[in-house]
């Protein structure tokens, strides 16, 4: 299969590449390196050092044994967009080129429409490039679970039965996301399924769960292979800010109480789901949602399983609860589905023990890397 | 009151300038004329002439007897937006500043980006200026019915109360847009109520129907006072092509069957249906939605009702069927309901047939004007 990755250069980009690439798929990419310019900015770096785009290419042509063609382009550039999917005509294209973080679209109005602009734009100049140049390609495109928001009721698979005032019908299921990021996502999403009904193109919708992890079972040692690991406020996800704390010996801050449950997934459990979706498309003009995560766990669980294997490893860990700088609920219902993704034939691999004790070990032997950076890890950025 | 209109020069903000002005309030507004420049872009014009906003200020001042405080930007412009509402700290803000027309949004990427560009990211701007400059003040922002599409199951007022497997919840009503333009709006109300819930800011959403007619109890007679009406593919509405095209002797052309069914009202009941929001504004943190329409008519009965009234004034018309260059359900269910409104006190004051009849009268004064743009009328941007 010719798989075209948009964000290629990202966390789950970079490793997708390698994954598809070892299963025998021909790959190619788009980046703009705007993640890399982006955690720059918020005066970060990754806690794992990666290569530039250049010597990852390298690595994968002489690890691969193929050249990997590629773009530097943003997906605002719409004619560019068009001319690059005319040139690779791909069975698929996996979009994981956004902005993909809450902390930063609620800086101030500025990151705010950035991410937005960036996000729903983009997206929408994707679906008007496919229906131009390759209308019968699948599009995998990455949602969140985040959309769903924290509803009373149990979460479906994007569409659900309503019966109401007597009538029933199948409707998408409401959206209430928690910050202008999550909102981009929303967007997207309302615009995917709208192209998918009036052109006829084959959407895949993942509202995937948090990824955490830093190697996969396809993994080569290389280091110009290793992907990203990001622990800043705006970048860095929960998990991956303990981890970074453990290492620089820092506690561990919860926002909140951290009763707030959200849907997880190890890394390569990420990858082969996405793999599962493209092995098998959807039809034309049909639009069909996986909720893509392993397990649900409270932000307090996570926070409980990291200590315990940094104490393990010789990094005994504190825990302390910061005031929650999110709006969002902490006590609540949540009950998403799953079932989807393992009618295709996922079963979880890995397990949040062992990912986190792997990240540990990866990320410990950078610990003067992230020593300069512990600020980095308290929030600055208030909801309201 | 204190109230900033923005998109003070289009269709409904330049008579509810004056409704508002003849009911005691302050006026000030916003425009950056793309409503104008838009229609030029399609090749068109206005089949009522308008006056230039210079002449309308004039006349605006002349007859209220006070100055109309008017600044050209873009909301795009994040800076300038929020100087003004600092400047101005309006008790209200009616939001009319989008780009309103299916048909423009879904002529090419081009003029899809340009659509939800403008609306969305300037609407997003305007949350976050009221936020820094005038977060007490009331938004009163336009949506659409057609952010609902055509749902088997009644339409509530933004919110309704499901029961799914066994537990309750209060969601928002899901969205089912039918363009590019629609889902603009969609974007825009999942920004909003996220903004209301997170920033305390006091909103009204208002799913506004389809308006027609001409004049209102309060348009003063001076023909600087006139509003627009447009009649081409892109900001023609059905009612409005119906109209012009009874006038210049044409077919009155109906996409597809015509059992489409929609929710209108005239352009007086518009107005008196903001005013009653405004002086019943929200409380902080309230983001509630309105359905504003009269009644639902079928596209066919619209069309019936304009051959009626034309043929009554000497122009007897024919009804052509094109096929429809949208994707949208032609028989359907629709039920939406119209209780919160009639809650704070309105009443349909106007009815179609006088008010068709008023807008057959304004229009084929101008019968030359209109008919070397009969072509305008024909539909060529296909959804699919």
């Amino acid at each position: 299969m010719n798989v075209l990755i948009l964000g290629i250069d990202g966390y789950l980009g970079w490793p997708l590449a390698q994954w598809l690439a070892a299963g025998g798929h021909t790959v190619c990419g788009v980046d703009n390196f705007l993640r890399r310019k982006a955690v720059q900015e918020m005066g970060s770096i990754s806690a794992i050092p990666i290569a530039d785009w250049a010597d990852r290419a390298s690595a994968f042509e002489a690890c691969y044994s193929r050249p990997i063609t590629f773009y530097e382009t943003s997906l605002l550039d719409y004619e560019r967009l068009v001319a690059i999917l005319g040139e690779m005509v791909p069975d698929a294209i996996v979009h994981l080129g956004e902005i993909p973080s809450a902390a930063y679209s609620m800086r101030d109005a500025e990151h705010a429409a950035l991410t937005q602009h960036n996000n729903v734009i983009g997206s929408l100049n994707l679906l008007w490039a496919m229906r131009a140049a390759c209308p019968d390609a699948h599009l995998l495109k990455l949602g969140t679970m985040g959309e769903y928001g924290t509803p009373n009721i149990a979460i479906p698979e994007g569409f659900f039965e309503v019966e109401y005032r007597g009538r029933k019908d199948i409707l998408p299921f409401p959206r209430q996301a928690g910050s202008i990021y999550h909102l981009s996502k929303v967007h997207d999403s309302h615009n995917a399924l709208f192209a998918a009904k009036t052109w006829g193109l084959r959407i895949t919708d993942v509202m995937q769960g948090v990824v955490y992890g830093t190697r996969t079972d396809r993994t080569h040692p290389d280091e110009r292979f290793a992907t990203r690991l990001d622990f800043d406020e705006c970048f860095g996800t929960a998990i991956n800010r303990f981890v970074c704390q453990a290492v620089i010996d820092c506690p561990l801050t919860i926002y909140g109480s951290g009763s707030q449950t959200r849907g997880f997934l190890p890394l390569s459990d990420s990858l082969r789901c996405l793999e599962l979706a493209l092995l098998n498309p959807p039809n034309r003009g049909e639009y069909r949602v996986f909720n893509q995560f392993e397990y649900t766990y409270s932000i307090s669980a996570l926070a409980d399983v990291v200590k315990q294997e940094a104490t393990a490893l010789g990094m005994p860990a504190q825990i302390e609860h910061l005031a929650n700088p999110r709006s969002e609920r902490e006590e609540h219902f949540y009950q998403p589905d799953r079932e989807h993704l393992v009618r295709l034939g996922y079963e979880p691999h890995d397990h949040l023990t062992q990912v986190v004790r792997g990240m540990l070990e990866d990320v410990r032997v950078h610990r003067s890397r992230i020593e300069p950076y512990a600020q980095n890890m308290r929030p600055s950025i208030q909801w309201s």
